[in-house]
């Protein structure tokens, strides 16, 4: 074969293209803001891989009976739960190390040692709260099934429920991003967010007995305050009120933006809360209610009544 | 290494951590809503992977050509056929004992034998259905193929639409439901659910020729009927009107709440249509329409309009 | 065991049913549209398993140090990206040469060497895109990074948000839409869509700095036109205003039938913007807000004002 | 294409070879051996991937520190240990039962309830003999680390060495031999033929401090006897006497026909002991070696010698 | 981090290494004989692990009760055989035209299309020798069963018997060997003599119920004929008599140049057996003997003897 | 269920008797040999899983045409080479570590941060070394392909015979033992071992143009030195001659006690040469010949000539 017309050998030019490619690439990343902030091997991100993995033994952990393996038997369920803790837990460090070596770069370079101690504490003190999510869930489950009339069974609402794997990797997030790996919990909300359409963020805060139907299209904001036996449908919004920008054009952060949901609220599909607001304990907010303003506790809101 | 001061030792640490955490759970385990209906090994649910895997091979199954294995040729396509077949309705078939088993203990323990001859013939009589799943799908693929001026071929829709995916699963559950195993057909629904955001439950009627666009956010309640040829939009609701409460705060239950949907309708993004109303033949229902009373035939009901 | 009654030997009945099915179906796909178009074996359509790859490598070959596999440095980045970049694009090449014969099939028969040629012509130009796109991904995540008080950092914003996600994959899908093979391109979307709630058509024109916050819901049309720094929030619709029908019920296709949003356009959760008006630049569109008319520059439009 | 002339058309010609080929195997099968012991659903034997994956289970719970995963620690062992174990022995008792089921159908038909029991306590049984197992292999691997030269570490000879592989698969193996399911402990023996060279029947006695070097073509038949600190090089028989058959010509079973190898015997390469003869204790057998006669206590057995 | 000094910098250095080590590679091979042979990009070799599959499908075709998968039953066991059967065998002609597109290009250059033509002629004429192989596999299992005073089943022999594996292997080859593809059928010699340690090269005659016990270490040349009810042990070898080489240092090839052993002979462990010599119906040869002369039918040979 | 009567209850037996498996492991663990050598976190050895990787990717660098994944072209070979490269390096260096860290805990405890580097360095050397291993390799096929008449091709050679598979691993694994990691090398050859039944130590010195054929039982010891051009078949043993025990039963360690075989030699099967002897160049050595003398250049021994 001869070689010397490239333009009839597609492949042949497709040698140069990757070469050149390659370099432009190359180029790029050496001016783009992702490498001017780091040296050499750049710190790893947590794993969104590794966190699914995590999540998933957590969860059999949690509920070895309906999540485990088949076959379990008294014999080895304590082994099972046990051996599965301490690999999820592990593994859980070796992602928590990654975000804190990753914030440290940014600052001030603390050492790897002291970072892999912090790390260690850190997940033993999130599986100190494993106990009380797995008490919260209970009640989650409870929930859904006394509240939803097509339920035939606790176990039914675990293994198919949305709302129920959402509120599973919420609780677990919300522990980490209080113990301080933000990062971490993120990825595992954008996880539940992928497999459901239910958008928390693990800044919320929410209480016992909560239970989304449907789902797709919830969103609930980072300083959400939810009580206790709260139920939400699909494509609820619970966001900031987002027109009170600042002159700069920034949004101010960190600050409580997001609604209060009292104990006993129902809020109906569609419906939008924005704000720090208070929806009062056992108000009923109809469907694609737009609502910016609080509600007297007791309160039934819908189209047209405010 | 001086193991004296647990405190600097946080893998040490983890140790008794897990122990007294395996100890928890399990007391928790001992003493919930989880334990208390059952004893020693628990029956299983039917699994998800396994239903994601027999979908899989009974869509192969109904569109070899299309979904079947790269290479496959006519020497080869009936035995591929009834080779998949026989595998996806062999492990169908276990997925239904495990569900008639989770109901049977609850109730009155019937017989381990009795129940794998009821599931072999609730296999059995789901297979009969199977042409007739092909036929309506191919109605389907037929309606959006016509619908969309996008599509370009009815292979194009087959492979390519959320739409499609989520009513394969529906056509598969909704026999199942029908045949009486409600969970089996429930977890199938929300596998779909889970890919295309579309939430239509197993119990809904559906006609042929029914297509949905777009679909993120589409739910449709259990006992909805729809007729030929209706199209649905992005985040269309066909629900029950839940502010019909009773009494003592239970819903109602398994009473007929949901639409009737005529034939030849077409409803746009974001209408919701709550309770058990009908919408007239012909008509066609407005974006974010919120509607609780029936049509007549023909009509067009806009934002404003009603 | 007498296999003298059928009746009681359900595994027995299974045989005959599987022996009818496979006939039935057979009988179906030979009078099916299915079968009508082709000939023997039929032409394989782009696998949606195959360009999931494709894209996690061409990802993994932008943003090799985040996306790229743990333990990378600088002695192997290059090696790495090029050979990533090798694997993806012969991938690509033969999924564009199924678009290629399956249109071709339909038409005149062009012969598949002259098929392979335009696929290697094809995945050469598609290759010399993707500096640019990996620039206007860098511009999209600085904008998420700059416009979401919760982002601590640009790598962050990278892994955790879908926006991000739906975003690379239509930039990737846009040029092959441009490039001729929109089946390939469509179906790189809805790998998308399935992930994030996020549906983005191929056709549509996105400029840089465009940011996606939550994204369930959203819905973005083949003729949509988007300005520089653009910013969306969830369930928005850039749709065509459907109640244009023909008389025969036909919908026109391929004309420009979706909306323009300028620069610097901020629109909020839930809006519908339905026809090819202009959004002017600069302006703000509320939450919930229907709308079907052009707004000048600098509008602010909410509930109520329009 | 034109399908008129078969004999141009291979893939035409497939099928019906294929169909031919069906039929005739289905014929041979209906009349072969293999058929006429059976009906219906034949029993499974035990698996051989299966037995490969408990055997790798019981080796790591034996050995966690060496063959367990990377990462374990104090915290975990036991867990591990305990849920691998569970995990391990519920296989193998699954395989027990396929053993007994095969077994009983060719005899009188025990019912499969009374043959579960029968495998669990098998399986207890043998789980009861692991300490003693693992004491032993902690012996042979002690006798290869000081009587080899080469071996740096008791932990190199563990996971290097393939005399260690066969004589660890051989003690499981025994203890199976020896509880009544001989056709398991055979598959396991003849997974470490296929991984060494080393074929030792499960039959066979072997006591602690046990060493064969190299090993590839050792063969160590079903009645031998071989007693402690015995050391094997390639290529060594210790078979039976194989000219000592009946007039039927069939040879006689189950009687004692193998050698009897005392303590601290050293046997080297590509000796052949047949016969139940007695090789007398800390006698040395030289390479190439025909022996079919006892030797005395002592000996030193050379070519030439006898 | 300061690169200055790259000796400490090992990481760095190794982008050099390898820079190098890849110049250095591309160089010899373009030197070498590999690269000499061919164009652009070189025709692949059959595939191995290809190979192994095609041989375990084809295994699981023969014997489906004993091969395929549990579960399978009377309802979908020739869909099973007949699926398996096309699979095995498109794969098998795919290795089949990589065969020869590979001699072809060493020749004569022939079409592809004509050689995919040749291919499928080759595929089909050996799918029409399967039935006649599992014939004589049975064959050879009811010899070993007969045979060995340790078999307890047919099946148990079929699963267990190294001798089976390598016999199945080599049936299978030898039937491509005669079609013209010996590479491939080399190929699966091969994966049986790394899975036995019996090496039986394709060309060998070997007539029913042949049976190898223990079986490591034997050899068995390409013109070997063996006839009926022949029995072989571990290590031995039916070779050439190499000592005749010619005055150039060069072997004579293609010449029938090893044994040819007679119905109803056995030979013991260790015999080794060269040149084209005929061992006469019914002898015996004893373990370790060296024979490289013809012997007489009914005779004994044992060490000493000859 | 009464659980009362544990007898009958063998599942329940199973729990107590994996507690107390567990516990008596734990306690042989704690006073054993494998124990007392080290203190919590036992060093990892290297992995016998990662070095099949890492030689599979060794050898697909070193053989891209040949070895190397399917569709590899120009446009690709380099960016393939060099990232397998990187990837194959990168693991090689975690298992070189591993390996440094084992015996430095048994020693001094010399830092990680200094075995790394160290590690690194070796790995280095390795590298460099590389290309000289794939000319080494070319010569074995050369001779292979010259020796053997029934070889076709080069390429035949390359990926059919065992005893290319064996010296492919010998040499890799050489380099290592000489750079001082002869754990590493020891697993790399016992790799081979199990793959082929010939065991080639990795301290033996081999020269260019090397072939053994059939291979099954090949020993060579570790100091054994062999020539150019050397041929040996199966069964052939180049060891020590181990009657020379000292008085205390212990054999001298390391002194060179293996042949040394020069240029030319021909060994054919099952000869066995023992001792620090020298087979002089050009010699033929006969099949089952018992050799501990050395023989003068040009010697011819067969069975019966010495």
């Amino acid at each position: 074969m001869d070689h010397s017309d490239p333009d009839t050998n597609p492949a042949q030019n497709m040698q140069r293209e990757i070469d050149a490619i390659v370099a432009e690439l190359r180029h790029i990343r050496d001016t783009s803001l992702e490498h001017r902030q780091r040296r050499n091997r750049p710190p790893k991100l947590p794993s969104r891989k590794a966190l699914i993995r995590i999540v998933e033994g957590l969860s059999a952990a949690l509920f070895p009976n309906r999540l485990g393996p088949p076959g379990l038997n008294e014999a080895g369920i304590d082994y099972f739960v046990g051996h599965t803790l301490d690999v999820a837990l592990r593994e859980l460090c070796d992602q928590i190390v990654r975000e804190l070596r990753f914030i440290s770069e940014q600052d001030n370079g603390e050492k790897d040692a002291s970072l892999e101690q912090r790390a260690w504490q850190l997940a033993k003190d999130f599986a100190g709260e494993l106990p009380a999510i797995r008490e919260l869930l209970d009640s989650d489950i409870r929930a859904a099934f006394e509240g939803d009339p097509a339920a035939r069974s606790a176990d039914e609402v675990l293994v198919c429920y949305p709302g129920i794997t959402a509120i599973t990797h919420h609780r677990i997030a919300h522990v980490l991003h209080r113990l301080g790996v933000p990062l971490t919990a993120r990825i595992i909300s954008e996880i539940a967010h992928s497999a459901t359409g239910i958008d928390i963020h693990p800044g919320a805060a929410i209480a016992e007995r909560f239970f989304i139907d449907h789902g797709t299209g919830v969103v609930i904001g980072e300083t959400t305050i939810i009580g206790k036996n709260v139920r939400l449908y699909q494509a609820v919004t619970l966001g900031a009120k987002r027109f009170d920008v600042a002159d700069d054009g920034q949004l101010v952060k960190g600050n409580a933006r997001h609604p209060i949901v009292e104990d006993d609220v129902v809020i109906y599909a569609g419906a939008t809360i924005l704000g720090r607001i208070t929806i009062g304990k056992g108000s009923t907010i109809g469907g694609n209610v737009w609502l910016t303003r609080s509600t007297a506790p007791g309160s039934t809101v819908t189209q047209g009544t405010h």
